[in-house]
């Protein structure tokens, strides 16, 4: 079909940090959702509460395709904003799965699951996202690479629009 | 938002099938992705090729949703069918994420790596629909229990009319 | 130091089963147990109950390693029979590495969850030996390959010593 | 049998660091190895060189049981002093598995590996301890918690005896 495009045409971003968060962090997360979906990206996140839920609920009010990756499985454990589901009953090491399937992370925040999220985006050589705001592992490692395997890292975003615009750039390259 | 439904509320069905396989096979599979797509449902693959190629083409060039979980770590992996592409980075063991996404399993011919996703199907207690018509282990299957834990059987299916009438009870339930 | 071997020297042999079954299977498995043991070979299993706790008592009273690799996360899940536990945390996933940790396989009885084993160490291309006398997929499958991308079939064993000599042999190639 | 403990008697420690390192860190992991070894643990790697391969060293060469949870599907990935072999297949999500097998986690420099499965004994709420003489996330975490969760933090050692007291502490809580 001539109007098909190959897969991996649209991109998709993971966005992670903690279930659970304060209202201003939640707002941030609904304003980057709806953005992503705006872009026409996809939004993954792990499908829980918090900022995978405020994220997830921009995103699909903004008319976006979200999807959670669970560590359960029951589908019904996904927050409702996830419009597909994908439960993987592998408990946390659904983190390293999280993290593959954005073709890009954005972190907020961020406990020591964020962190982990972090850790297999930069192995899987993915660019890193973070917004200082809301302290965590965000703040803790913005501006900074993980290790010194790799000439990259994690950047820092002042604003949506800045995401938005560095976004751009990873995915141009 | 008012009009967002549930997490779950699109049902997802898992196609499975040999990743090489003949014309007969693919044009069944392509049959079965776009009636699929046409019902509403999203279209979970492994995301390689064969009948998972064919039946994510026929689902997609219907305009539906197709998802593609892949055995290795680039999206670029997948058929060129899927919308959207989770790679996991788990090798054969994504099998079980494959059944375990769905809310009903659909499967035509199929040797080791599908009868893997049929028993992963029965023990996460979905429903299963097979299609005799090229043999493997759908043809095997249908109409018997996988063990007796279950009062459930693995379903045959006469069509594809039969498979959509079939999903929707199953979906009802 | 002189005396080490180098890796994978231990020939280890994943024994699978029902979680659940009669005194007479486990007797056979126990048996099974002792005598992998007194081979020099480590026993890895599900860490479960019936089959799984039968061959690691079996193998533990004599002396030899047993492992058990759990669904679950908590070790105190295991049989008391496995000295050591890798605990997984990945649900019915674990079964792709129960089987793929195996030099060899060997199966009496089985529902779903041996099937799904059994489909993991064909794909992994691991000898594969089953025992008749208590039904189930090991008896359906005895003989017969799984499908016809490789020329290997199911192994039948008449007796313990049977697969003693069965292994030894594949163990030889 | 009498002399059977229950599972989980063989307390099993989790030795993660760098894959590639200096003599020295290897040195001091050969010498933590051999330590665990005497003192009756179970050493468990990810499989590989480096830390790996030196812990495994000092462990197999005192006569302990030492076992690696690879990444890969092929147990000759293994270095020569893993007595048994978990080949997972599993990618980087190995990493959550490395770290749930230990009844403690014990960390020498490291990257964004190490720091993976530093994240993941946390949320597995697993004693971590950590040597900081060669730097890596070893040294930036030591007696810091990984976030706010628990009231633990990650525990410093002063050298290979001190770990020895430290962890025998912690299996008698």
């Amino acid at each position: 079909m001539s109007d098909l495009l190959p897969a991996g045409t649209i991109k998709q971003v993971t966005v992670i940090g903690d279930s659970e968060t304060g209202k201003d962090a939640c707002q941030l997360a609904e304003e980057i959702g709806a953005s992503l979906a705006l872009s026409g990206y996809a939004v993954i996140t792990g499908g829980g509460g918090g900022i995978m839920e405020a994220v997830s609920k921009g995103a699909a009010e903004a008319g976006g395709l979200t999807i959670g990756i669970l560590p359960g499985t029951s589908k019904y454990q996904a927050n409702c904003y996830c419009k597909l589901v994908i439960p993987t009953g592998m408990g946390h090491a659904r983190n390293a799965l999280t993290a593959l399937a954005g073709d890009a992370v954005v972190a907020i925040g961020g406990g020591a699951g964020t962190l982990s999220e972090i850790c297999f985006g930069w192995i899987y050589q993915k660019p890193i996202f973070v917004f200082e705001n809301f302290g965590g592992w965000s703040k803790n490692l913005a501006g900074k690479p993980l290790d010194h395997r790799l000439e990259a890292v994690i950047v820092k975003c002042e604003s949506v629009d800045d995401l938005m615009v560095k976004l751009r750039e990873a995915f141009e390259d």
